[in-house]
């Protein structure tokens, strides 16, 4: 029998998009930093956007926009962020707050359904000021301390500051209301090209993966590049260089299936062309969503330090900076987006973990979250070249729909 | 037959050195960059002793501070630099200066010798400001558009304001006077630990190898650090790492006896942590005094950097900075030195070239040079806890005397 119900209207679900991109638009992307002028444009925007799905929308203390509904019955949390990192993707944060106010349009006015769907933007998921700010600050893991120690880490400026300039200052912060929401549900890029290069349509999120980061700290011994002859050197660079190989060799044989690992950032003490560095340091972050593999995996990062240090000249530390732990996707909801998928994508759907994080860890710490996730052109995001095919777009906001239609129907 | 003839006063030589030990102390070293106010001081304690040595004493509109006698016959100049690098030791550059005066402290005075010691204090051989510029002003390598151009390298200030501070604006530059030397002797810390090692009182500077400068630079794909899978991933750090790895391997085979190569500096693009860098760069240095051998490894490095670039994932650009002809001693110098040497310290000294770079190199571009080593406990320089000693230092000033006679006896 033929499938009736009102679906995602695709053109306005696109139309939506570059109207956002064209706010802070950067070369094919933007640049819409937390609390800078285009990103309160994206949240006016919205704010104008809310009531034709039946929301009244307001903007709470830490910039969160919530579309809240008078509705009876169930209520379905969805959204996502509308600030991007410096001078990245158009896609990246407004996809998941277009699809989920699409959801709100289509599915609130439908009489047929009991419930409705909620609509939220959270501030700030990439980090300009903190740490996924505004959804830790609606589970309630923000204390007004941690707001007033907060700065721009690009421009420096505090979050009070920014908090003013964007008429924010003294304005409440908006906390879940216990039991009322079924759950939360976000979609996203995904950030990488399995499922591009699978032919897919839809991923499936089972987990958000945890990130394990450290500081590797080598230390040699600081001298003159001219006269120190190489037998004695104590370099701590040409150490670390060392390290570095012998994670890429010797991590394989213990990572899982998706673990993947990353040195994003080294700098070498003193730094000077002619002084040969007597110390080196390294951030180095392990993701998986398997805490075993994790620990295999740290186990073997000490091992080869205690080795690299013992057989010298350098010594090496290992310090760890951060344990994520990865958040599992609630089980309905896969099935919900799954079903989904197969009533409006031909079933071209795969469950996977995510391994960037995003807004729907916070959320799932206080109430069943899931996440569906559209393919990206080449697996590019965080870059101004990230994209998603127009028709990939317009499949994700169906299912996306269906999907926030199937979990308020139980 | 007893030597009689006046020699270095050991006592004299120490109580300098440490009351420029003073001007600016950090710890049992110096902070004494070049136009600060303990570098001024040091400037303008030299101007006060140099008239008891016989010398007439000025700085020039560069900083550089000359001693100039009115004695007949034949001239050595003699000397090196006050300024020192940040937090760095007490006799890098002190050593040479105080030498030279106290060899024109004893040998002017000296009836029974024709001709005289000239005593020169190079300014910024540290390189605050440029590369030798003292020196190389000296010689005529320095343009009033190079010195405009000019700034601090730590606190920005331009050279122009520095020489206003000093009081030296506008003050004309003192260029070498053809004919009027018969050369340049310069003592200095060894630096490196081959005079220590050997037990050994003198070093006789064969040659100042020269410096090869290279930036390398690593191209790969800027991606997210938690969604791209490793097998696609371009890492341009993890290149840069391997490519370290593969100098330590590769070098050894086609160096020289003293060659060394040092990669002093390393940066990631962007840099960020949750980033897969998409570039890489290295700052690269090779020093030895066979122009053949560094050739040799230059060749070597390019052959690297083809093959990386045609195995992948990432491609990599070596860009010549810099290169340094080596500077060869006068061999009659040396054969003063080491019968100094055989006079005073039993003979036991070595010929050896200078890995690190000297005034004297610039010097040897217009007249014979020569230079004279004393040890450096463990090797250490560039840092504050570099020293050598007693003993050694009045050694080496016994022999830096007797050499200047040695040279203007003829």
């Amino acid at each position: 029998m033929l499938d009736t119900k009102p679906r995602a209207d695709g053109k306005r679900v696109l139309a939506d998009l570059n109207t956002l991109r064209a706010i802070g638009a950067y070369k094919t992307g933007v640049h819409k930093p937390t609390f800078s002028e285009p990103h309160k444009q994206s949240l006016e925007w919205l704010v104008q956007k809310l009531p034709d799905a039946g929301l009244s929308a307001a903007i709470d203390g830490i910039g969160n926009v919530f579309g809240t509904s008078a509705k009876s019955g169930p209520k379905l949390l969805a959204g996502s962020h509308l600030e991007s990192q410096n001078y990245a993707g158009w896609l990246d944060g407004p996809l998941g707050v277009v699809y989920a106010l699409e959801a709100a349009r289509v599915l609130n006015a439908d009489p047929a359904l009991k419930g409705a769907v909620e609509v939220a933007a959270w501030c700030d998921e990439e980090g300009h000021f903190g740490h996924f700010l505004g959804s830790r600050s609606y589970v309630g893991q923000v204390t007004e301390a941690d707001i007033d120690a907060t700065r721009d880490r690009t421009s420096g400026r505090t979050m009070r500051e920014a908090l003013a300039d964007m008429g924010l200052a003294g304005r409440p912060r908006v906390a879940a209301e216990p039991g009322r929401h079924v759950g939360y549900l976000e979609a996203h890029i995904e950030q990488g090209d399995a499922l591009e290069s699978g032919g897919l349509a839809i991923g499936v999120v089972t987990s958000i993966v945890g990130i394990w980061q450290y500081r590797i700290n080598f230390t040699g011994e600081q001298n003159h590049a001219g006269t120190t002859r190489m037998a004695v050197r104590k370099d701590a660079g040409l150490a670390l260089a060392k390290f570095c190989v012998a994670i890429d060799e010797r991590f394989p044989a213990a990572c899982g299936p998706r673990t993947v690992w990353t040195t994003g950032r080294i700098a070498l003490d003193p730094g000077a062309p002619s002084i040969i560095p007597g110390g080196a340091e390294m951030l180095f972050q392990i993701r998986d969503d398997d805490p075993a593999v994790i620990a295999r995996l740290e186990a073997v990062l000490r091992t080869m330090a205690d080795e690299f240090s013992a057989n010298g000249p350098c010594t090496v530390a290992v310090t760890k900076l951060r344990t994520g732990a990865p958040a599992m996707m609630n089980p309905s909801f896969q099935d919900a987006i799954e079903a989904a998928s197969r009533a409006l994508a031909g079933g071209r759907s795969v469950r996977m973990p995510s391994g960037a994080g995003h807004d729907a860890q916070m959320l799932a710490t206080i109430m069943p979250a899931g996440m569906l996730f559209v393919p990206s052109i080449g697996g590019i995001s965080h870059h101004w070249t990230e994209d998603t095919a127009d028709a990939d777009i317009v499949t994700g906001a169906e299912v996306f729909v269906d999907a926030c239609r199937r979990i308020l129907s139980g």
